[in-house]
């Protein structure tokens, strides 16, 4: 994702692919003895064997570990799949909630604007999509009178069964407060929905006064019923936070109160594809179970790590502060994940250049931005939006000198857009 | 898979991972320039970044030359998926031929006995499958005369419209002639079927007189009018051959005559999941492009695979020669893949013993194997095979030594085993 690998990682990895390096000098002694714990918990003693189909029994403990000491409520490998980046564990659980004949088709509500793997997999298993509308006037908060007027419309025409969340939000990059977790999981309980928690931007939270709560946690802390009875899967990921190792797609699940009928279905269904890539579970370790003070890779892991962290919290402020300086662009605070997702103004001649063109307005002003700048963002119309509104998906990735010059080149751009187009 | 890996793909992938043992002396200076000509076509520069959803160009271009060279037909990588082993691929081509919509349901053919992917994958599509069954008499082969039975049957209840071979066979271990191949294209031709040609094992061939034939080379030899008109999809892995790094999880599919608006289709569907992971696809191109005569890596590498197929050769052979000299056991040749699939008598009261127990005779076989002997081998059922005959599947995978003492165990044990229920 364009930000620096961190060498522990690496290195723990590489040695488990090419073991013949444990006996070079430069490589730190504990990056070495991880790497022989990992190889030897895997099948054959080898990062080329299969593992299994949930993944590499030693990583799912270490990944419950990790939960344990993240939330303070007990968490079980069995109950942790792993998965070829978090991609495949949201379409597995989709998968196996939909699949289930019957009469009418399965609803599933998923927040407008959205990360498009959720449409696509939706379409894919011929569920119905159901729409809520994430608030932009309260920095796209998650209002739960607004889940509730999506629910009823979807009752109409299908079941709904499962409810998405995204925190933090990719495109929207707002931070859910806890007080919202609860209303949602209290709205979940009601209501009978299975809750699916994409939170695989945990790591990434950069404003004065967000915090990230998992969903697990909040369900803990809210005791009984809830804690006994809402049906929750938790979604993580190498691909993001201050690790940001997308090429090695590595993820997994943590599935709470999941009927034990299904959750048994789920493994049948991951044993289908044989298992998610080693490497991948590898380094999935490594992000889960870092090196502990004293280590002899201690001081660079976190010096590696609070650089990442630190510059992206610096680009978040930037890209705000630069893009609310012009008039006619309105972009909330980027509170945690990559993205800014600014609301642009367009002026009529703009949208109806665009519809001469068969065009969705804010694609147009992309194009032209990027034949004329060579910048390119997404238009806000892959995401969903409210109808009559424009947005375009920035990410905060580039080193900051970079990204100072694109957001200043865009922001010359749209004013002079704007211009022509008036 | 049990097997040793080859030094110099693990080599040049554990450079890419960790850049900084580019410095390393004791590594050979190809693995270098190879890791470094794939670090420059990494996004980012680096095995970090997701890659184009196909796969990183270089690679797929790298798929493509060794294709040509394979099959003296020209190949081109726009043509060439990359994936998340050969099952991603397979399952991905499946879905695209499957969900069109429509009146009747899209029918399957496969072979019987059968790697579980094929009917796992029809039954999550809700696609129909289609049997046809390989000659048991005749070293498994597949017969054209089969595959017009089943597709007449099929075509009384659904609309077939895909033809799946697994050459050489898995569980089976038969290597098609050539001739056998130029049949069933004819036949896809007639029929207007799409061909799935599942050749992961490629490079798995022992029994003297077989040679591995790809379908897209038989095809093009054939000329017009199939050349220009069978529409086949051909599936490798890093999993098998000589390599046997499944863990990786690194596969391609190559499309040959398809409808250019159903590939564009595909590449739409492969989108969603984002990239394969890119480790497994810098060790793909490392199977595609070997060190050449004159690297320095080039003999040790030689040696290596020459060990690991010749091991399995031998193998196969063993396998085949103990088994035959039990009386009740009966083993075709191992001409190919990794695997034999001895047919065994069951007495009377081992069917009756097994019913009681509500499992299938080869299951109960097969429990009563692991339960006394510790040996694990799958019963024939999970593959599928002629009602009332009975099988199990076993690996050649196990060191020689080892694997000897396996056979003789287990022949013991079924000699044992019919006594006690005779
Ligand atoms: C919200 C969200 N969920 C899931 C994913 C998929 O991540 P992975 O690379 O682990 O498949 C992404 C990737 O961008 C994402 O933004
Ligand atoms: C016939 C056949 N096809 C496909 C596969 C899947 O291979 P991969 O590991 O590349 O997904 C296997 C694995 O055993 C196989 O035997």
């Amino acid at each position: 994702m364009g930000q620096k690998p961190i060498t522990f990682l690496r290195q723990v990895t590489a040695l488990c692919l090419c073991p013949e390096l444990l006996d070079e000098p430069s490589i730190p002694q504990d990056a070495k003895g991880r790497a022989r714990r990992l190889l030897a918990a895997c099948a054959g003693q080898s990062a080329g064997a299969y593992s299994a189909s949930p993944g590499i029994e030693l990583v799912r403990q270490d990944v419950a570990r990790f939960l344990q000491r993240r939330d303070g409520v007990p968490a079980k490998p069995q109950d942790i799949f792993l998965s070829t980046g978090a991609s495949d564990a949201i379409v597995s659980i989709l998968k196996l909630l939909v699949s289930g004949e019957g009469g009418s088709r399965t609803g599933v509500l998923i927040p407008i604007p959205q990360y498009p793997l959720y449409s696509a997999a939706i379409a894919e298993l011929s569920a119905v999509q159901l729409n809520y509308y994430l608030d932009e006037e309260h920095c796209w908060a998650l209002d739960v009178a607004e889940l509730r007027r999506a629910l009823a419309e979807g009752r109409q025409h299908c079941c709904p069964r499962v409810l998405c969340i995204i925190n933090p939000g990719n495109p929207t990059g707002q931070v859910q407060s806890r007080q919202c977790i609860e209303d949602v999981i209290k709205f979940a309980f009601e209501e009978k929905l299975f809750l699916m928690a994409d939170e695989v931007y945990q790591d990434n939270i950069y404003a004065e006064g967000s915090a990230f709560h998992s969903f697990k946690k909040v369900l803990f802390e809210m005791g009984p019923p809830y804690s006994e009875v809402v049906e929750l899967a938790s979604f993580h990921s190498v691909s993001k936070g201050f690790m940001g190792e997308c090429g090695f797609r590595s993820g997994y699940v943590e599935v709470v109160n999941m009927d034990p009928d299904v959750q048994q279905q789920l493994a049948k269904l991951v044993s289908v594809r044989l298992c998610p890539p080693v490497p991948g579970q590898i380094l999935l370790d490594t992000v889960v179970d870092p090196p502990q003070p004293g280590d002899p890779s201690y001081e660079l892991f976190i010096a590696e790590k609070k650089a990442v962290l630190s510059a992206l919290a610096h680009k978040a402020r930037l890209t705000q502060e630069i893009f609310n300086q012009v008039p006619g662009i309105r972009c909330n605070p980027v509170q945690g994940a990559m993205y800014s997702f600014p609301r642009i103004e367009l002026p009529p001649r703009a949208l109806d250049a665009a519809k001469a063109q068969g065009q969705a307005p804010d694609m147009f002003f992309c194009m032209k931005l990027l034949e004329e700048t060579g910048i390119c963002v997404v238009p806000g119309s892959g995401f969903g939006q409210r109808e009559g509104t424009f947005h375009f998906r920035m990410t905060i990735l580039p080193p900051t000198e970079k990204l100072q010059v694109l957001l200043e080149k865009l922001s010359s751009f749209y004013t002079k857009f704007v211009k022509e187009y008036s």
